[in-house]
């Protein structure tokens, strides 16, 4: 490992404060957090594919257009999606507001929401809110950021690592928001990572979008997202090493770093998932190509008789056998296998093994399934299904 | 209307009884039904088009190669599929058992089976099952063989309709077993219908396919089924009308009635959906093809969340327009209206509209949504989805 993991967060990079107030959106909680950085950053972003895209988001994108940033606002509670013109008016005076307290421009200033969807933001709130953060920037608020963009999380979410470079000590530290759910495709998911490497824009995008492939996206199922999520990178480059180019050893290293974060974070969101009891790797090895590889992934993890089984500790195989078949039409079942962790259960030739009753009584849940096609793989992180799930999400009203 | 509602089921036609009987499978249930044509049988069939497909499917495929069958047996507790050659063996040694004992060739007897995947049929108990039930044929028996073929559902399931052609009564009886499921596609339905009706095969093939269509169809996503989905329509002649050809009002009057029995009886899965307690209707209108609007229905049908809010009777509208935005990519969100039985909640302008906040609290909800795009709709049949959905399905190990 060419990087080391520490404790930290998105203020543990040089350069980087935080802020987190109470605006009142949320009864008495965190709910508005700013992230401030002293200097420009150059900064990447990857957002939501969904049709129906939030104000903040099409802010971003306009703001984002320079490849640069100096402070990102963020509010949880209320989603400001669907929303109108009202809403992008709101989302655009949330940046104007964050740039007269911190004397920038607003095209410097991002801006997230997360929450219920279809309601008007609280403006009144929303500005003193931003005003109160503004003046309460410190190093050590990373906690309270971190805190202040959840909505039905149940732990917060952060992680960092450090590297050398050059002599230097770099840092990348990160926090999201996000409960795995069912369908991990309708997650609201947000995410912040900061660090001190110096990396042009351009180049910070395409090490993003890498390492959200091997991350996020392992979480969420073929690009369909809410309409809210959003990740992004701001680097400082306040750590004093050199600018990390193209093809170089130091982008490797930085890469790896980046991707250990993010796979963290989005590990985290997993194991938050809503009323989820178990931690699910499902791992597809032998398929003929990657698609075929991610459809049987995708449908078993998003099979709620699967994860259902799982939160029951039924080792119902013959669920994870019907989700793959009905996710790809080019396999032979006779060639089909399936391990339950580390376990043979099934196949091939449809000959069913011996296997113990209490298999899968363990937290962390290893399913391997092989269609016999080719050499391709994938792999899906998701969480089982608890009545605990329909109890939040029949009385969350978003 | 050209045809009759009616009480009954597959034995209301001419030439047809049934038989049901406890073979042990299940805890003292029924668990095993013949159903018996006293002449051959024109008879058409649509199958799963999962890739993993039980040992049934495929015996089912080869006896009625020359559409026509005589009798068909169905067990549920044990689905036979993920069985390999001893499955295939085990199916194939059920049409034989009940050709011995009916005095058939195996060619004209269908097999079925539901429930656990990957387990053995036990095969005395069967064959004993098998012949019990032939002795038991009757008149009468519909109901108890409705009742033989379920494994979670909580109601019985019958349909019919009789109808006048050529100063003849015609009648079309059937039962079903299927539980909706939080993600219908992976629900297990079986149906059988039969008819005193003189009809081909080939042309019954059509006109089961067209009513399956919206029927069935409609409750079951882009054709991803479960390993052992099976619908077969037996047509006996025995009426004593003409044949039905084809182009004739005679067709079209039989077509109005098999209609309404598919969707009666499809209907009646979606209402006895596992743990459900409310029935969704869900209509897009407004879409530029059929393709976008069948997309945007199921994918609304399909979502955790949107089902898990009807439960809660939380109209959450979000959740519709976040489903509806993360179906398809070629819509404008500032076209997108969307109705709460009969009550316009959002759009289009992204405008929200006041509407009662106990606006879900009827036992049937109507979701109407209009992409603004064309002219093209869709229609999908779901259920909500409760604690009670996760309870069944942790402990029913299938």
């Amino acid at each position: 490992m060419n990087f080391t993991k520490i404790k930290g967060d998105i203020t543990s990079a040089e350069g980087f404060k935080a802020g987190a107030v109470k605006t009142g959106i949320k009864n008495n909680s965190l709910d508005l957090a700013i992230i401030y950085c002293e200097d420009s950053a150059e900064t990447a972003a990857v957002y939501t594919t969904n049709q129906v895209q939030a104000a903040p988001i099409k802010i971003c994108r306009e703001h984002l257009a320079d490849g640069s940033a100096r402070a990102v606002v963020i509010n949880s509670g209320i989603a400001n999606a669907c929303t109108g013109e009202e809403g992008l008016q709101n989302a655009l005076q949330m940046t104007e507001t964050a740039a007269g307290s911190l004397h920038l421009k607003k095209e410097d200033v991002l801006v997230a929401s997360t929450g219920i969807i279809g309601k008007q933001l609280p403006m009144s709130k929303i500005k003193a809110g931003i005003e109160e953060a503004s003046e309460k920037l410190a190093k050590d608020s990373g906690k309270d950021a971190a805190k202040a963009i959840q909505t039905t999380d149940t732990t917060v979410k952060r992680a960092a690592a450090a590297m050398e470079l050059d002599g230097h000590e770099v840092k990348i530290g990160g926090m999201a928001k996000g409960s795995g759910m069912i369908e991990p495709n309708m997650a609201t998911m947000l995410s912040f990572i900061t660090t001190d490497a110096s990396i042009k824009s351009g180049l910070l995008q395409e090490v993003l979008k890498e390492c959200v492939d091997v991350s996020f996206n392992k979480i969420t199922v073929d690009g369909d997202q809410s309409t809210n999520d959003m990740i992004a990178v701001m680097a400082s480059g306040k750590s004093g090493a050199p600018e990390i180019t193209a093809g170089s050893a130091a982008l490797e290293k930085f890469k790896s770093a980046l991707k250990y974060v993010t796979e963290e974070l989005a590990k985290m969101i997993v194991k938050d998932g809503e009323g989820a009891t178990k931690f699910i790797e499902i791992n597809v090895s032998g398929a003929s190509d990657s698609k075929q590889a991610q459809k049987i992934a995708r449908q078993i993890a998003g099979s709620p008789l699967v994860k259902t089984a799982v939160y029951g500790e039924s080792p119902s195989w013959g669920r994870i056998a019907a989700a793959a078949g009905s996710a790809v039409d080019d396999f032979d079942s006779q060639d089909l296998e399936i391990e339950l962790n580390g376990k043979k259960v099934f196949g091939p030739e449809h000959e069913v093994h011996e296997f113990p009753g209490d298999i899968l009584s363990s937290s962390t849940i290893r399913i391997d399934v092989d269609p016999g096609c080719g050499e391709a793989s994938d792999t899906v992180w998701t969480c089982d299904f608890s009545d605990e799930y329909v109890e939040i999400n029949a009385k969350y009203y978003s």
